[in-house]
């Protein structure tokens, strides 16, 4: 299926510190969710470094493709590398020129952040300033949200894509998304679109397989199936499955989501694109409880994912991050002599890092993890990823769970993480 | 200038969950590094959804841009979107065949993995494993590391890329790598690329504008400069200069790092490719200390980071993340008058963080940070994005700062993690 009314999308990320990974690209899932609620399908993201030739190749691939929306990421500041601009113009064989005004503006946004500055070259800044003024011809301007702006550049014969230049810092490029809708350029695109939405079911301790083969019974018991984009992937130790379809669709897509309720009731944990710690945020609030976490080899991962999300303070106070044997015992409580009968990774340590971290924090809940990350440390009885858990209740209610995960040091402290947030989703949710 | 004996690569990401950004792609940075080592030029990386057309048209589009090698990650799973050997096998013109033999060993490392959930579903479990034992005529097999085959398939003609197909979960496909290696047509291919070398600088408290006035000055007055192929980018507060060259082009890479040096003694900070958590790790091994951190806004991340590190418990004994004010006062000892009379976000309230992190941890080495995150919670007087900081040796040594710092809530708490760690660095160096 094809979801988007045929309007196709691609987002191109320049930058060699993006292609070889020196920097995360956050910029192409952001661009891809606008794509999807303005109903664009997005086709393609493409990767180039800062080679002129590279990113025109990208660029003609696309329009090949028959792209009517490309947003271009990144190649906006002031450095000899930064190329974007003039290899759009000679896309879409539009001249750049200097835009005098627009030069001010952005001298007007550079002074006060240099002034932090002593000795600075003002040579230097006012070059850097001209060079984010050159405007191709036809171009909508997009003001600064940080010093560059961005543009909308329209197809010269309205028959290749049109082209939104973006600068690469994703909080400027977000605050400046707004402007977008406002060209005419790409409101005339967009508006050629169709109406899309998305769904996803979360399931969690269950392999991909059995997903699978719940697909094939759908192909075969559910009719329009086909009119669905429905795609599985394991992330972070859950199973996601995405399905796209046109809006108004929804009787294919119910079958699906019952279908599946009724085979995973046991592992299915969201249907409505919550995630584990959105359900973990909801239940801390509506129950009026606080948390702290005691962790070990997790070094602070759970408590900082617990303080992500804006508001947190309203029910996390804190966590103890008790890695040496001695923080065990002296900022959690943990009486040495279980630690020397079952070692710090063990069910009973897990225990009474809980309930340690209960009565220090003066918490109504807590999550405590102690476990082998690796890549050294494991022995025969304890490999490298076994990793201990409690979730404890004030109350006395203890959750304990113990887990052999593979994977790397990374892998096992990440998905460590993931468990113990669904360890106090469970509990709380009774 | 063209690095790599014009051997040149690409990275094709398959996998709607990566294109929507619901999974950060880990592999194409992570054989962007494998590319550089083999001196082989990385030119494009481009990412597709489940669709075998875009998939198709992505592979059709780099071998019309004279790629060399071309390696996919993903879409060999069990699930009916998983197709990316079909698409190869189309591409290169191999038809696919069952391999018996495959199939066998497939299954006998599938068998113990489903045991631990009853009621499976046997049929659904030998379907997918005859799936993934399809292999593309001519194609050499790369045994699996977690249940899906690689492949390197050859182009039919000696004339197109050769295709290097390779599992998505980030641990498979690394360690799946060195086989790689072995196959007779990737090792034809690398035999053709050169000799290539990277070197990076890092720069810390520094615009991107001033090292960009520096390269014009470099490119004046350093002959042979045109032989580098310099990047510049801010990451997390940093700037990094990263130059590849053929290996031996010693004199325009001294002459330019030189430069640099002498412009920017007070924030280059490295020149041997070490990031700050290389240093602080080096030097707290090297001087015998024990670190600890009082964490408020990063909510762990700071402890998270060092214990990031394998070996760092030979340094780390832990965090206490006082995220309440009462956990700042029992936990820290923080003097409740302090927090009334200056704020939680103060430098008084993070020295006195640094000095109970000192006591209560018994370490020789502490850091604290106390600040505003946002969205809410900002002031007239301490907006959000004020943070303050102090590194505090036992020996009385207090090293505070206090920052205004731009961004998102994300963004402020990553990059004062990063501040953090530059603060150990130079606490520790003198």
């Amino acid at each position: 299926m094809s979801a988007g009314g045929g309007v196709r999308g691609a987002v191109v990320v320049t930058g060699t510190e993006v292609l070889t990974g020196r920097v995360q690209d956050r910029n192409g899932p952001w661009l891809s969710d606008r794509l999807l609620e303005l109903g664009i399908e997005h086709v393609h993201t493409t990767i180039c470094g800062d080679r002129p030739e590279d990113m025109a190749a990208q660029l003609r691939f696309l329009a090949g493709e028959g792209i009517d929306l490309i947003i271009t990421t990144g190649g906006l500041g002031p450095t000899a590398d930064d190329l974007t601009l003039e290899v759009v113009a000679g896309f879409t064989s539009r001249p750049l020129a200097l835009d005098d005004a627009l030069e001010q503006r952005i001298a007007d946004i550079v002074a006060p952040l240099t002034s932090r500055w002593p000795n600075l070259d003002q040579e230097a800044i006012a070059v850097a300033t001209r060079k984010q003024a050159m405007v191709p011809a036809g171009a909508t301007v997009l003001e600064p949200t940080g010093t560059a702006p961005g543009m909308v550049v329209p197809a010269l014969d309205r028959e290749g894509p049109t082209v939104v230049v973006l600068p690469g810092p994703p909080n400027e490029l977000q605050a400046m998304w707004p402007q977008v809708a406002g060209s005419p350029a790409f409101a005339a695109v967009a508006a050629r679109a169709g109406d899309c939405e998305e769904s996803m079911l979360r399931l969690f301790g269950i392999p991909e397989s059995e997903i699978a083969a719940t697909l094939r019974v759908a192909e075969e018991e559910i009719s329009g199936l086909d009119e669905l984009e429905i795609t599985t992937c394991l992330r972070r130790g859950e199973v996601e499955v995405v399905v796209r379809r046109e809006r108004g669709e929804e009787r294919p897509w119910r079958a699906l989501s019952d279908l599946i309720a009724r085979r995973h009731s046991d592992t299915l944990f969201s249907t409505d694109g919550s995630s584990v710690d959105d359900q973990v945020a909801g239940l801390l609030l509506l129950q009026g409880h606080t948390v702290a976490t005691a962790e070990s080899c997790t070094g602070g991962l759970i408590a900082a994912r617990l303080t992500q999300r804006p508001g947190s303070s309203a029910y996390v106070t804190g966590a103890t991050v008790a890695y040496a044997n001695a923080a065990k015992e002296s900022l959690l409580g943990v009486d040495p002599g279980l630690i020397e009968r079952h070692g710090a990774v063990s069910d009973e340590v897990a225990e009474a890092m809980a309930a340690g971290a209960l009565e220090r924090h003066g918490v109504d809940v807590a999550i405590s993890v102690t476990g082998v990350a690796g890549p050294d440390g494991g022995s025969e009885d304890k490999p490298v990823g076994t990793v201990c858990f409690c979730a404890a209740l004030a109350d006395g209610t203890r959750l304990p769970w113990r887990l052999q995960m593979p994977g790397s040091r990374d892998d096992i402290r990440d998905r460590s993480t993931t468990v113990a947030m669904h360890m106090l989703r469970v509990l709380l949710d009774g």
